[in-house]
């Protein structure tokens, strides 16, 4: 009846550069401009992950974030903090690195434990700088 | 037709503690950890509420901000600012102080004032640390 | 399939007041208080400009962020920046200056640019103060 | 002994512009720019007065937060909130609405007041933009 | 020659509340005013701790952040975090929980700490909200 | 007679790793943590540079906003800008790209270019992450 939507953020530091194997280098510069560096840049990301339900009456809680905390640590802070994103992520593998791919391979990674600790993910938002972030709902189109 | 959201930003400080009374002292420090402490401890919270309208073409506004300002400090800090969400607030009695349930509640205290005072309220957000927050959207699921 | 939302922030600074040239004096300091000074205020404003699609497999993206940056300063930045908003901006003419109606006219401007960019704009954020901010869905109500 | 350095935050929202009347309209926007605007742009400005003490050992205070607040409000926040820089605040008056100047005379009109709360008036520091500052020590330089 | 000052930033929340006990309740809430709630409220404290040297040839460091940021868990955030200043931490034990009492006892609390890391505190800032902070450098007074 | 110290903002994003070549990838890794990552990690740095001065009386300016933002985009954010801090960074070159050793590095880039244009450069902050920066004045030691 009364679904509230509770959000953890964290942080990890990491490389990338935008690229294209199948393009020139003229081309990669033209699309990604100063984002295709071929010794790479970094970011600070911040990632929030939302999950939806309703509070328990024991707890008062949608989901323990002790256990939402642990999870986002396990599938994403671990496997991307202070790593490169086009080489060192496995779920990365094959794909630009752009946030926009990032943020569907990371609800991918998160999806199903936070279901197994009893959640229902329903939002994740990745920032890259102070000026853009991308939003991600699995796919579905609240507005 | 042209419906925008307005969101007014509050805060108070306040001290809480996760302790459900039913359980034993090892019950409450598996489930809540340190935020089960006996002595309370306390967050400077951040309350946004959202009022959705047509603008009047008279004023260009959707509420009054005067008016919501009024009705949150009203409503929400006032009998929660500098106090002890445990023990002093009366729409918390015999809740959980989880953000949650405390979210649920100041949707109740604030709704038919907006209502009264022409807007509409359609969402809350509460944000405890910078690292977790809680959305509520009266129980609508828009996502 | 899976929509991805992008978004890019600016900001902008500029003068104006609420004043209502219908009313007496005595009828916009009562409805619009201090904000009415006959001799202008102003604010930092920020603008964060969403836009939805399905990642380019080629490039990753949404929008390529430098398109959207560049309708956003050629149609909001250039004409609202360091100017005041009753006076100079030729969208705002014969409009209260409040941000209800300043959201509504940005959203005019810039959704077919960024449609002719390949974007689908769905949601502006316009943020006057840290303690109020608008946004607009071009009169879709997600919630 | 043991000196505190204590620092409350205020903001206030305002309208300036940048001209010298002695020069020509050439000359001001050569030198001024875009913040040469005849029309006026505007401000949210954040202040932080800094006052230097030994804490009260019946008090844990250096000055009672809400005797400087009271006196933030009534010095600078009353004059200069939702008004007109250049035209409206008796104490920039025939002055460049620079930030420069803007906090030497705030300096002056709340040192005063803060020594006779029984406070030392050490730092101001006003902010204008995400992107720029000035702090003044009342002409003292300590790096 | 060229000393490089580096800072680390924790956070913690805590309860307490501003109360002498030699005085009557009335002057209690004359003086502290809703800061003396009888039964506490609570804040988000953040402490950013700043370390003077010369940055060491071989690691480019003045000290290593793993040691700061250890040094500051253990002495201020384990005794600190989700507890009641007035109770519970033993080094604030007979002292109005005020921010000045606090960053006075939290520097003696890791100077040596910090002086067998190989690194010299200089500075200690602790904000307790949006709207106030301390400064603290071991009762040198540089402005 | 009366020094006001104004401060200017500029962001870059950058990858680098800390790595000393002299050690082994074991000593590496003690000393340097998972900053050491062959493959690179990054960050979104902010710098924000502070110049001291007297208010020309024409213009009110301690330096024109203008000026040192074009020397701090010409000598910082376009050699530091979406590069690798370890391999194309010609100032960076030959040492460990910690933040300490950037800091001393970017003060020789400016310093002069400041004083061409009239200022006086006497201190440089870079933030790294929200939870660690640096701060340098030239060597001199303001407490």
């Amino acid at each position: 009846m009364k679904s509230v939507y509770i959000t953890r953020r964290e942080i990890f530091n990491a490389a990338h550069k935008l690229w294209n194997e199948k393009w020139s280098q003229e081309k990669n510069e033209e699309v990604f401009g100063k984002c295709s560096n071929h010794n790479w840049h970094g970011h600070n990301f911040t990632i929030l992950v939302t999950v939806k339900g309703i509070p328990d009456p024991d707890t008062g809680f949608v989901i323990n974030l002790t256990d939402l905390s642990r999870i986002m640590k396990e599938k994403v802070i671990e496997p991307m903090d202070h790593k490169n994103l086009n080489i060192d992520v496995p779920f990365m593998k094959g794909l630009l690195a752009s946030t926009e791919n990032m943020i569907i391979q990371i609800w991918e990674e998160i999806k199903l434990p936070i279901k197994e600790a009893g959640g229902e993910l329903v939002k994740i938002k990745l920032v890259e700088t102070e000026n853009n972030f991308v939003e991600y709902f699995g796919g579905n189109e609240p507005y």
